[in-house]
């Protein structure tokens, strides 16, 4: 891994912890690699049920490195990238476990892509929040127009995308940007705690499938969306945290949940003959 | 009517009562045919214009009943329902009369779906949401990863679903889920007064339109909701409610709107050849 | 120019007066036309970067004008608008320059449609709103049932036009249909200054981009969003915008950006052969 990343996992909670204290956080090319890397790591690592993105020194992410985007202005663009989707982190939606973003400082631009397309926001009462695009004199990237409308709705998704202006925490959450609000020292803790209760209190096979649930339906509607719900839980029948959940509740001891590898959900029930 | 469900109407506005206090209201096969039955009543009856529904006692529905619950582990599922959409309760914005969720206690489970799927939530301050499914093991069912980022935006959406966590009603209320807060011993006259508003003020053929045309629209374009709007104007242009609004506004008095019987928006208007 | 409508634009700021008081500015038909040719025209004029739209005396729109809404009804509906869509102010979102509405007072039917369709709201403490569609015994017209449930979600759109019900300024801030509130004397200032911010701070184009992607992808997957986006990227690279808000940045000056005219976005990039 990189020395701009620093990864770690604790009791199935992994922290990704973006390392370039002196800029900022800026993104360098190897940092996305890394990022990338590090995700799919976590996804396919059994030992991690919940993901937190976070960084190091007094800013969270302060996008894309000037240096590397001053060499892109007037050049020709590379070829579309091989993702499903174009666009900076756009695949972090596919990522079959929950991510938090937990904003410490300033996320601009590509940083406020990263906290955007986690699940939930956290953010310390010392983060700020910039979408930069309209003053760069750049279109809606990276699937800002697509997703910021479905967090905080039309009309506060304009404000921030046209006007480029710099938010602060409490706004933040005042228009439902961040989910929690912490003080800057509890914000790593807060953080854990939450990914925590999620390592321990629900089944990585549901939370798997909820995420994957959610993201589809923003485009589905209310009966393909219950057809697609019918077959998940048919495919998942029987599955061994459904007996777990109750015995443990019977036995009024906490879950012993299977871990998740990311490897889909058919066949995942254990319906007898 | 089941034993277990309550049905009364007064001056327009019907109140189904899950009865089933010593269970906070668990669902039965039996109830949630009774659910059905009543408001399949209710919509063809023109002497009810809103419906509410709440629970009896201290829960207004802890969801399915955890022996019937138990019983469907590990079996073979029933074949797919012959309902339009798999799923509990996924039929009630198909009623095209208002239905408000007054929401007196705790709703987990199939009881959050049912507070869900009512178009409104009125909720006592001792109230509780919990979706529940990630702690049991289970998909997001019912058409629950559509309809909630609508109500609440996508992230807080995920965060109810994903954590399986409680939340009390005033964080419902902030994050949008429930639309007024009420003290415990107010709820059900706040929930009949908004009721008789609706049964008394407005017109039943609107309200009707206006309930299938916003959660058409849900997956529907601007255009393709524009232009269907324009049909509607034009099926019901005319009808005697236009009229009857106009001149109670002159002679000012209130209006005596024609009742609705859920037969569809064709030929409603009355123009004149 | 209609007597009933005042334009003036000062800064790159538009400003927009419905003019007919004593009637708190109910639409005539001759007003409506009026709206559209000021709208058009400020599209096209390199001179203008943002709109506001506002109500002359106490009121901000009160909708059609009693007379002419009598004279409509029971009379055949007359044939589709020629418009993309039909309906009151649908074609606002397709205005490529960003429309914000400055709330004085009463905004009502076609008046909160107007409201509605802009971009953003700004509301004196002493505005009001409603749809009033169900009070007339009309449908969700005007593409309401689309753009309100993203604007305020779901429950809160069907609370507002089931009940038509009037609500403040204040409540509407807080439900996300108002983006500010603002002292009655002090509406027009802020509006402008916002206005004035996007005129100067940011990108035409940018806007004009943004403005397109956010309502095109509100049914749009995150897929097609990001392949739109991605496109715009292509054709917009190395526009000039670009490049001087790099080279301001570096002198630490102002932005001169260049004035969009609505042409389109094809070949706005000046990508080195």
């Amino acid at each position: 891994m990189s020395e701009d990343m620093l990864l770690d996992v604790v009791n199935g909670v992994a922290t990704l912890t973006l390392n370039r204290p002196a800029r900022l956080n800026a993104l360098t090319p190897a940092m996305i690699e890394a990022i990338e890397q590090a995700l799919r790591r976590c996804e396919a690592d059994p030992a991690v049920a919940a993901i937190i993105v976070t960084g190091a020194g007094r800013g969270f992410c302060s996008g894309l490195d000037l240096a590397a985007l001053a060499d892109t202005i007037g050049k020709p663009l590379p070829p579309p990238p091989t993702h499903r989707r174009p666009g900076l982190f756009t695949w972090l939606p596919d990522i079959s476990k929950p991510i938090i973003a937990a904003v410490n400082g300033a996320a601009v631009g590509g940083g406020f892509i990263l906290a955007m397309m986690a699940d939930l926001r956290f953010a310390s009462t010392t983060a700020t929040f910039n979408t930069m695009f309209a003053r760069r004199g750049l279109v809606a990237e990276h699937g800002i127009s697509h997703i910021l409308p479905r967090q905080i709705g039309l009309s506060r998704a304009l404000d921030l995308i046209l006007s480029a202006r710099t938010i602060d925490a409490e706004e933040a959450q005042r228009i439902g940007f961040v989910d929690r609000l912490c003080a800057p020292d509890a914000l790593l803790d807060e953080a854990r705690a939450y990914a925590a209760l999620l390592a321990t209190g629900v089944s990585p096979l549901s939370m798997a499938a909820i995420k994957m649930q959610v993201y589809a339906d923003l485009n589905q509607d209310l009966d393909a969306a219950c057809r697609a719900a019918d077959r998940l839980v048919r495919a998942t029948l029987g599955h061994a945290d459904q007996h777990e959940s109750l015995i443990a509740g019977r036995e009024k001891r906490p879950p012993r949940f299977r871990p998740w590898q990311g490897r889909g959900f058919e066949g995942q029930g254990e319906v007898p003959e």
